[in-house]
């Protein structure tokens, strides 16, 4: 059925013009002709150097990924929505801070001690895994094992390759469990982010858990921390992590922030960023890497107002939510509420928590993930990260990490402001001025400075803080015992100090505050960019129901790598003016184009491009350069339109920046006759 | 003289239109009315938060940085029209490659061994300096405390305030040198990257340099790698480097990218991302610096056409240029020449890299930077880094470093894909198929296998690699020694090998070639966005005649962080609803725009904003809301123009998007007659 457009055009020197036609009925797209296969998905991004294994040449290295031109692109236009969608839109205040950290940073933030997981060793090869891993695959691997032995006597697999395949990537055997053991399995998977450590290691031994790859058993989990350590200037004195987040160098910044902001809160800094995070033993692609791309929101709020301005805007928006009550009760079924209602019914801690919540749903959706697979999940009390005071994370659904967290959004509190003011002793703070200043009566000590002196001498000082440090319920119970005769009180290291009514008086005074001074909570939305690029490309893919050979990525527009692929009929220099003409043209509307006058015919060239999730293709022959007209081509569809080439050009225009759809390009557009014989 | 623009509002409540009004004369700008003022534009940036030290409440790391958000904007400005200028405008293909990199590819890419600096101790504290710049700072104070002396015998210094700055900073002290003594440091120093580290050694013991901060003398000079050296995974087994520049990523990519571009070159690959340097003494701000954001570019091209295709176009720019010629005989005299001259005069090796050094010129000169303080100067030969054939700096003269490296251009030749070729065996070279076949005539051995083996047994398969090695001339050399009896080879083991005209025979036979296979050329222009930020930055400071205290940012509003700042007279509710609807018309016409709303006066607000180098503001006032008018000012002249709300969002459009000029605008806006009441 193939011909060459070069027939078709001469056939057809002169096209008639429908410019007036209406919109035809759209060739139907049925997107899940053939379920998705994982393989030929893997291939398709790996032909068109979507991403590769870095230092591929060299054997590569567990957790390290390029990104080709098209990962790059999608990458980089992922990026440029989320700045409009979050910076531009909310007017936050963008920052570029270093990977390079100085240990006492991350000593203070609590990373030296906590940011690890648990690892165990196989005690015969010594091969190291992750703990939790560990436990999810084999035990995941025997309920599949169970679902196929109870499977297999109902009903035989409706998919037989497919289940080959399966099997053998999971190594599962057939053997049906009692209903309790599916149940108890079931429930530790439920709850699996919640285990300890030492918890996990029990588990190990009550299911006899083993490592797969070689049978033998594991020693008992420990700690390993994430970081990638190095060492700063030449003395080898500076020890220096690679950052594991980018959070840290907002926070540290605060105070810089604040008076960009002219002293006020709320406001929020954005950066995009690389970090790092020296896991354990990758696995999973892009979902589990050592180097990735984030892009993070700290936004700084205050503790005793969490409402947000724009909150009303987003009341509506219908979230899918998992909430951490059902999850510790060994559930995982999840309902569908309004974020209104959610705040309303405490479900989300705060309106800005919710509100951010609904952002993060709104850019997922904006961007092309698939409703149906994207979640909230809550975290659990034990699974929270150190700092979180309550969080979120937006799981998207895939064939690799099934749910898989690609947002996460935490309440932080005062945690970092906290830590970093108390090892600084700079403070990180809001002064506000009260409208209203704020009149109480407080208990003081008042002092005789000489007496006190004459009688402590070097331990004043120590002496004078303790009382301070008394509080107001101290300082009247330290009172009633001076009136008594005397009253003793411990210092700071413990030694025990009588005072007498001689040396001090405990009086009522009136104090006036007219500035609140307080630590601002955080918001924390943080992005995966990898996550949610690989995501949104398996949700993106699919193959044509006439050949599943052919795979299609269908990518919004927005996204795209490329806009528009630009195709002359053949190489030959007459249409070279043209193509100048139309790319200038493209770039000058600033629209994203490539030309592809390769040796091949215009079918494959469009194949490639499907692959590659170019939406649109226009096609430069004999007619172009005879009636100055050029042919439009949709991606997911195939259909293909004529018009003038500025006409097309506004056509395009148009649909990349989502002013119309194709059914509008296609009134404007009358259609391409010579369609079925280029395909 | 300032009055509130409140009050002149209300004494001018309908303002004259005059849409036709022809543009007046615009008010003249003395940019350099005051000498630049390092200490007021270091306070500038830091009170602005372009950017800081990283970690400032730790107390701070050498060479270390944040961007905060005019600084990051900024950034981002110059990297999205640096996109633009090279990626999009020559069909580049971008990468995002790890900056993690196994220990392998950089011993194989020459890093490990030579990627060093030549560093000296301190005999006395043990302080570590970088070798040369210890040399250069200490014989540069010299000169100029000779010019110091020499000059207080002839004038009196022209600023004295300038010079006792100066003389602060440098720890010049007043001292005459002898002719001779002079020409030899400044010939020392216009080949300063020219020296070995023994070289500096030397120059130190003949000079006496000792370290300036101590007095001490300094041991001999040392190599210290530069990479930051870690440990990629939990074993510690497997060592890595942070990269040093993006470069390795594109060469190990090579085959896939020539794949991505039909097998052909030329083609070039792009990458904007961060690298790492473990400086030895960094002390001069973002010039040198520990962790910095690089775009490169790898342009791959045949070793036997180094001409461009559009070589043409940029042939008449005329180049500052400083040859390795004049350097290497001390001199820094440059000259004037177009890129043609240039490449056909053999000065610049070849049209693609000549292309390219154009391309960089008319870049950095097109986001603001000073014509009169950019040159391009060659590599010298010893100073060359370990993989080029031919360099070319962009030098940006600031106040800091003098003339300084901000852009590399390099023909790094075969070196790099060779290298990794030789390292891993996978050929990384192109495949091109002949039109004509060669067709040649060479000597092959003829083996008698059954004998060769039974000779030689396991020896058999490393004599005929022997015999296959020894070329041409060899086989030639070998036959005529069989033709007298025997034969005797060495094998790459050394032994002796004694061969029998039994076992073999040396025919000429003829073969014919249709595919050329050649390793391509890389031509790599490198750019430290950084750096240029920084020389940017500078050339763009000055201060109003009238008042030095108030600073102003000349950046074009192509790389301006943001481009327009929306100001309402008073954080009055009534304002908001035109607030928003400026706001929203601004980012629909994809203009960066920020609200001011603070409570300070607008003059100050302006002020503000000509120190964050915005520029246009927008003014709403009471006027704005009776009449829908709005006022326009320019930066520069802080000349103000009126007009309908939606005329002047139409003119800032057209001014941001550089399709008009200010007396263009002018043309359409009449002079708002309040402004001499705001200023």
């Amino acid at each position: 059925m193939l011909k060459t457009r070069l027939a078709s055009a001469l056939r057809h020197p002169l096209i008639r013009r429908q410019v007036h036609a209406s919109a035809p009925e759209m060739t139907s797209v049925n997107k899940t002709a053939h379920p998705f296969d994982k393989i030929r998905f893997d291939a398709l991004l790996n032909r068109r150097f979507f991403y590769a294994p870095a230092f591929e040449i060299y054997g590569g290295v567990a957790g390290l990924y390029d990104y080709g031109p098209p990962g790059s692109s999608l990458q980089a236009n992922i990026i440029a929505e989320w700045r409009r969608h979050f910076i531009v839109e909310e007017a936050m205040y963008e920052l570029d801070t270093t990977i390079m950290t100085p240990a006492p940073v991350f000593e203070a933030s609590g990373h030296v001690a906590r940011f690890a997981d648990w690892m165990v060793k196989d005690t015969g090869n010594g091969e190291v895994l992750r703990a939790d891993h560990l436990v999810k695959n084999v035990l995941e691997a025997r309920l599949e094992g169970d679902r196929e032995a109870r499977g297999a006597a109902l009903a035989p697999a409706p998919d037989k390759d497919k289940d080959k395949k399966k099997k053998k990537q999971q190594k599962t055997t057939a053997v049906k469990l009692e209903d309790a053991v599916v149940a108890e399995y079931e429930s530790i998977l439920a709850q699996l982010d919640n285990y300890s450590g030492p918890e996990l290691g029990q588990l190990m031994k009550t299911h006899t858990i083993t490592n797969p790859s070689s049978g033998n058993p594991v020693g008992e989990p420990q700690q390993f921390n994430l970081m990638f350590a190095s060492s700063i200037g030449p003395t080898g004195q500076h020890p220096g992590f690679l950052r594991p987040e980018t959070a840290q160098g907002h926070f540290l910044n605060f105070n810089r922030l604040l008076e960009f902001n002219n002293g006020r809160v709320p406001f929020a800094s954005a950066q995009v960023g690389r970090s790092f995070r020296n896991e354990i033993s990758p696995r999973a692609g892009l979902l589990r890497v050592r180097e990735f791309t984030m892009a993070e929101i700290e936004h700084f709020v205050d503790p005793l107002d969490k409402n947000h301005p724009r909150f009303a805007e987003v009341a509506d928006v219908e979230l899918v939510l998992l909430d951490k009550y059902t999850q510790a009760a060994g559930g995982t079924t999840t309902k569908v509420m309004t974020v209104g209602a959610a705040v309303k019914e405490g479900v989300i801690a705060n309106e800005t928590l919710g509100y951010f919540v609904a952002r993060i749903h709104a850019f997922l959706l904006r961007i092309g993930i698939d409703k149906r697979k994207l979640r909230f999940r809550q975290h659990m009390a034990n699974e929270m990260a150190h700092y979180a005071a309550d969080c979120w994370d937006a799981e998207i659904q895939n064939s690799v990490g099934g749910w898989t967290e690609c947002v996460g959004c935490a309440d932080r509190a005062a945690y970092d402001l906290s830590v970093h003011t108390a090892k600084t002793k700079v403070p990180l703070v809001v002064r506000q001025a009260l409208k209203d200043p704020i009149v109480e009566e407080k208990s003081v000590a008042e002092w005789d400075k000489k007496a006190l002196g004459k009688t402590f001498k070097g331990e004043a000082g120590a002496i004078v803080a303790t009382v301070d440090a008394l509080g107001e319920e101290g300082l009247v119970n330290l009172q009633s015992q001076l009136v008594q005769g005397s009253a003793t009180i411990k210092t700071a290291e413990g030694k025990e100090v009588v005072l007498e009514p001689s040396l001090l008086t405990i009086q009522r005074k009136t104090f006036k505050t007219s500035i609140r001074e307080f630590t601002p909570n955080v918001i924390e939305p943080s992005f995966g960019i990898g996550r949610i690029l690989y995501c949104l490309l398996e949700h993106s893919f699919w193959s044509r129901e006439q050949d599943v050979e052919r795979g299609v990525l269908s990518l919004p527009a927005l996204v795209a790598p490329t806009k528009v692929l630009i195709v002359p009929l053949s190489s030959k220099t007459e249409f070279e003016p043209l193509v100048k003409e139309v790319s200038i043209k493209l770039r000058q509307a600033g629209i994203h184009a490539r030309v592809d006058d390769s040796n091949t015919s215009i079918g494959r060239r469009y194949a490639r491009n499907d692959e590659l999730g170019t939406p649109y293709g226009v096609t430069l022959d004999f007619a172009s350069v005879q009636n100055g007209t050029m042919t439009l081509r949709e991606r997911d569809t195939t259909d293909q339109r004529i018009g003038p080439i500025d006409e097309v050009i506004a056509v395009v225009e148009g649909l990349v920046n989502g002013k119309i759809d194709w059914a509008q390009a296609c009134e404007r557009l009358p259609v391409y006759d010579g369609v079925q014989a280029v395909e």
